[in-house]
């Protein structure tokens, strides 16, 4: 007699999934060293024993995190309509355009999960931060290719680089969430997003 | 019969200060929360006691260590060599440039203790965001009173406000040291500052 394998619902998610959504959430709001495996059990409703099945240690969750991370706004940034134009100067100003445009919600939805653990990380939790830093400096040179086409283009006798370019877009956009969070008011981070484009302008005017 | 009066060594800084030394270099490396009152206590080389008679909590500390930080930084910059110059703009350009120049040391020698806080403290405690915020926010103000004068007598007419350009520097300072504590590498900092410098000049260009 054949037994009916139990049907998982399609619907509800893997708990990995949801540790790792609660870890996003979490962490962005409160910090690394604050969310602690409760907290992130309880957010993501699985048992501590299922938290221990699918990581050794909130550490290693952290970094299978942060690589989440990197993936999900690698596809969210590929998939944007800025990357349709042809003009490569476009593109770069589409982009920051595009990260204005997002500054919208409560601060923990926009700002950066990476960004915020770097701070509490860099001395302490070395592959927490690698997996960071491979996010942030791989997200800049997805933009450096678009920097380095635009560059070659309009000012090929350029002193700056193209990748401290697109790493100086990286410093801007963390340091705007900082001040975002410090003055609860989005409208800080925004303005130094118009800097950011307004110094593009200048720095490519034809 | 006169009692002499225990004399305090001149030399030995009071336990309040000791604390309060503590926390910022702690906090700068390993952030707000992992920074334990026990660390805090070791590092001060105080008792528990000791602290508990000078604050009455960690939040406590961290607070009065923000306001120390703002007190401390604004004297410092008040008595940097770039002060004394006539041109407004070179005041502006001169800050710019000072704060690459001290980019060096350990990150946790250079980098920003009100910056680092903020991360991990503006949904959880309202009172150190809040000193946070004053620090860096009347820092911009000092900044924005040269701005301004620059601003007045080179670009009357330009469309942006001198305090979100006061702000825009302190984005990239505070953005700079998150791509510097990612990477390890003071550089990436230092490229971003000069940028920063590079978009003064062509926003003032005469």
């Amino acid at each position: 007699m054949f037994m009916a394998r139990p049907i998982s619902d399609p619907l509800k998610k893997p708990s990995r999934e949801l540790l790792l959504e609660a870890a996003t959430s979490l962490i962005r709001m409160n910090g690394y060293t604050s969310t602690t495996v409760d907290d992130l059990c309880e957010k993501a409703g699985v048992s501590k024993g299922t938290f221990f099945h699918n990581f050794s240690s909130k550490e290693e969750l952290a970094v299978a995190a942060a690589n989440r991370w990197s993936k999900m706004t690698s596809e969210f940034f590929r998939s944007a309509p800025y990357h349709q134009k042809k003009d490569p100067l476009e593109r770069v100003l589409g982009y920051v355009r595009f990260r204005k445009e997002i500054l919208k919600g409560d601060l923990a939805d926009f700002t950066c999960l990476v960004g915020t653990m770097i701070q509490e990380v860099y001395s302490t939790h070395p592959e927490i931060n690698k997996a960071c830093f491979d996010s942030v400096f791989q997200h800049a040179e997805n933009l450096e290719a678009d920097i380095n086409e635009a560059r070659k283009l309009y000012c090929p006798k350029a002193k700056w680089t193209s990748k401290s370019l697109a790493l100086h877009t990286q410093a801007v956009l963390q340091g705007s969430f900082i001040l975002a969070k410090a003055s609860g008011d989005v409208r800080t981070a925004a303005e130094s997003v118009d800097h950011l484009e307004n110094y593009i302008e200048l720095l490519f005017k034809k």
